[in-house]
């Protein structure tokens, strides 16, 4: 496998985008990572798109089409890839394989969720079908429900508190205070999240993420391109995916996710670098539970510390590992075919140096989950090659 | 990239499958092509499944880790692929790619769908989500109008009749008659299939590929654990994907797919052989106008002489180039997403020799098309690796 960088990044802003549609939102994205990463369109010899759901919210399949056409990539082999939450993820990564293959030197992923357009309860049935549809959706189990479970879980094994629930959504919300693509840019209070409306006990309002509209996108490349573009380059140093069981209830354990385990060792065995080298993190909050959770499983704290790590400020800016220093999904959003290639171009520009938020890493990582956690992605960027 | 061959091949029953759910399906055929393969499910390092629109037919998104859960291909990293009725080639050209890279010696493709199990109007609605649903669907244009629209003009552009339409129908039921696994088995006349209901005129009912339940699984391997399993291996010499415009009314000609000619160019460049060298065919004859072109496209045949030529008997066992000798989408059925890796176990099975239409290949190809043309894959076997 050939060393690749992703050199170009780009997004729309994240939230209920009305005035703007699926395409236009996907193309959005996708012309701002080609024009970051100063390739001509011609340059660009594969396209993958990550999307869960646009044939239910907007009832349009067939995206990778639709987006090489409105994107003007002329005739370019196109493949849309799903993998619930981790859509955005799994398309980087089959981009990322096709470059490091050496079958193409540059590709784009666009990853797009529109996910307002529907109406009543549309959004979350639709979400519902990242689980097992006949043990879990088809009997009313939410994807809060499913979160709730392994939160009380955790509480009951670890002691997790709901305070320390409450404190993943404050930290993730003044994250997001000065990111302007961010969903929030609101600043929320232990208070505010515990009194908020019970969605699923013990997960309340603020310890979910929102429903979002939004897109991202990165140019990935071969070293040799990615040397002749400068200090743009964030080279990718390993990824790896992992499975699980789609049903909880199949599980072992409700307190770890074992395909976050194992897409992470893949990952670390591959950048040849550990737990401890990494500097910055992008993680899977979609509800405040599971960034306890994932920075578990990856190895920043032992398993049933997690909560109390975040409560100490040991996830913020300045502590052992700043985690989701963009807002994770909870401040930014989580339109969720996009939200794992938004992580990338977020820790892209940490690795920069480039980010809103002043950090400057040598090492950075995302995980992103699909489901309630049968598919788990991790990649590690750095910013030297292998 | 690396030499890889097909070692293993399985299907389904194609029809209305009232008794299969859809995990039902995809496992059987999953087992079916693992066993065949005589591989351990341990030496499969990842799955990719083709599959359209289960969000929208069976309210089930993340099929990958749905169908390596329900398969026990315990954590390996699982990908669902989609584009359109095209989703079943584009994810067995991803797994090509993976094993062609070497990052892994071996995969399996399940190519999957369950359509009989919505209501009303619903697979009309959902399969329109492979247009474009802006321009398209959304104006009442289904797949038998956008064909129905090419038909006519490659009537009237190059005379092409009614018969000549109808005579690919009655061939590929003929096809059909002894394929086991096709959903329909009877044979039908030119006065059958101009005297059938118009469904979007020029195309009647037998002019259009049903709704259909199937899977349909592959093997992927790499050469060296090709030549172990014998002379079971099928060699993958050359795979090529295109893409054109979504929507049919912004390109320049209604009676060629530039995707096809793309693909095919790729393909037939990979595998350093020509139309010439192509011994058998399994083309997308999603409607029997489609068959015309696609042997046109491929270079079987001048532009405008596809209809004569077929029904000339050029495209009959025992022609030029025989042609959806199993049947085709016509006849064996078309559950969308499976239909593109049910050509591949097909091709492979006549380059084993060991079809139930006896033919025995030399080089096979199988052309599976998504939407009106948008996305086009070209795959070339052989019984040899290059």
């Amino acid at each position: 496998m050939k060393n690749t960088a992703v050199i170009g990044v780009g997004q729309t802003k994240f939230g209920e985008l009305w005035d703007k549609s699926l395409r236009d939102i996907a193309v959005e994205a996708g012309l701002s990572a080609i024009k970051d990463s100063e390739l001509e369109k011609g340059q660009i010899k594969a396209l993958y798109v990550g999307n869960m759901s646009a044939g239910r919210f907007s009832g349009q399949e067939h995206l990778g089409a639709l987006v090489a056409d409105n994107l003007g990539l002329k005739n370019v082999p196109a493949t849309r890839c799903e993998a619930a939450c981790a859509s955005g993820s799994v398309a980087f990564r089959d981009a990322w394989l096709a470059v490091a293959s050496g079958s193409i030197d540059a590709a784009l992923v666009v990853g797009v969720e529109k996910m307002t357009d529907v109406h009543g309860a549309g959004a979350l049935t639709t979400l519902a079908a990242a689980g097992d549809q006949e043990w879990e959706a088809s009997i009313g189990l939410t994807f809060a429900g499913l979160y709730a479970l392994m939160a009380r879980r955790h509480m009951f094994d670890y002691g997790t508190t709901k305070e320390q629930l409450a404190s993943v959504a404050v930290l993730n919300h003044e994250n997001g205070l000065k990111n302007g693509f961010a969903q929030f840019q609101m600043p929320i209070t232990i208070e505010d999240v515990i009194n908020s409306s019970v969605i699923a006990d013990p997960l309340r309002l603020f310890d979910c993420s929102p429903i979002t509209d939004g897109a991202a996108a990165v140019v990935i490349a071969s070293e040799d391109i990615a040397k002749k573009s400068g200090n743009q380059a964030a080279y990718v140093l390993g990824s790896g995916k992992g499975t699980d069981t789609l049903a909880l209830h199949d599980r072992k354990s409700y307190t770890e996710l074992l395909a976050t385990k194992i897409a992470a060792k893949a990952a670390y065995d591959q950048a040849k670098i550990g737990t401890k080298d990494i500097e910055v993190a992008e993680v899977h909050d979609c509800f405040t539970i599971n960034e306890i959770i994932a920075l578990e499983d990856l190895g920043f704290v032992e398993k049933g510390k997690g909560g109390r790590f975040i409560e100490n400020g040991k996830a913020s800016i300045g502590g052992e590992i700043p985690t989701n220093t963009t807002g994770g999904l909870k401040a930014c959003g989580h339109p969720v075919g996009a939200t794992g290639v938004r992580q990338v171009v977020d820790i892209v520009k940490m690795i920069r140096g480039k980010c809103f938020n002043k950090l400057d890493a040598k090492y950075g990582m995302n995980l992103n989950i699909g489901g309630s956690g049968a598919t788990a992605v991790v990649n590690i960027f750095g910013k030297e090659p292998r």
